[in-house]
């Protein structure tokens, strides 16, 4: 009953996450609706995705084609002594939006999971120890999410340091902001609890 | 902070209808995570929609470029004598899946509302006047929504009938299927009460 391309247009809609068939047809009527000159740029966006957006050969943070690192790695008013290392780029961008942070990146590219066939060789954790081996860094911040992959994810570039002498941490967990003690989940107060001070 | 292809696809992404800008940026790494050739394919579907996309001459029905009328108005087995009058083309479909209506349509493009600068002749209701001049329809199903824009639409197209041995019907109103009378709003059960039989 469709049209071809209006049917494609909805399977390929319907195919991105959280969009269920009913908004994907909603979303492909709206295109067919809107100025063309939007659904072209659209188009045009779309098919320079991957060619213009790199991952900064340092440190995974992205970036456009014309850089050869990205603009925190080379950045001499960052201090090369701390380092931030997260799972994935939205997680740096969540910390950079604090303004807190003064150091620099490595973006793992996902955490640990046996479940997802994910193992340390799919992540950037070779490299990682690479960055570690002169003596700059001081601190390296394992900023992995608070769950069992990150967890795990942490536990393991723990264990294979190549120096003995770096301070490693994790953020600290506890009750969120506004979190009520009557409200919180177990794990949530025992962790309160065991990292109070 | 983010590469230039990438913050434009996340504003491109966010002035799509029910999409905020969290999603829109989670839509957009999603995009980027993914094989190369869907999001080609994605670019690619996107840029022949409104060129392979038209609607029906007669109708407004939408179909591909190749038709010069849809299949509906060429299906000889349709019924010539009944027109279902529907706003949009997602309400066509809506009573196609019934499988219950063997006439044919017409597709006005929307409704009038002032409110949205939304006048007569924005909408196809010259043609529609135009298609019951000769005596082929016998009913005319008004069936626009049961909104004001609707209602409004449904007296401006009755009142200006070429010929006064149409009959012209309206979708009836009352209780949605499964609906309690206890929590109906007043204007549905209003309907109901007057509709009963």
């Amino acid at each position: 009953m469709l049209p071809d391309v209006l049917k494609r247009l909805t399977d390929t809609i319907g195919y991105l996450p959280g969009i269920g068939d009913k908004t994907a047809m909603k979303l492909a009527l709206f295109l067919l609706k809107s100025h063309p000159a939007y659904v072209e740029n659209f188009a045009k966006t779309l098919s320079r995705l991957h060619a213009e957006v790199v991952p900064c050969t340092i440190c995974g943070n992205l970036m456009g084609p014309q850089n050869t690192i990205c603009s925190i790695c080379s950045d001499s008013e960052r201090k090369e002594d701390v380092l931030c290392v997260v799972e994935e780029y939205p997680d740096l961008l969540a910390i950079e939006r604090l303004g807190i942070f003064r150091g620099k990146y490595h973006v793992l590219g996902g955490a640990i999971s046996p479940v997802h066939g994910i193992s340390p060789d799919d992540l950037s954790i070779q490299n990682l120890i690479h960055r570690l081996e002169p003596t700059t860094v001081q601190e390296l911040i394992l900023a992995t999410n608070a769950n069992l992959e990150g967890e795990a994810t942490a536990a393991y570039i723990k264990e294979r340091l190549p120096r003995s002498d770096i301070r490693v941490t994790r953020l600290s967990k506890g009750l969120p902001n506004a979190g009520a003690i009557e409200y919180a989940d177990e794990i949530t107060l025992i962790n309160a609890f065991t990292g109070r001070g």
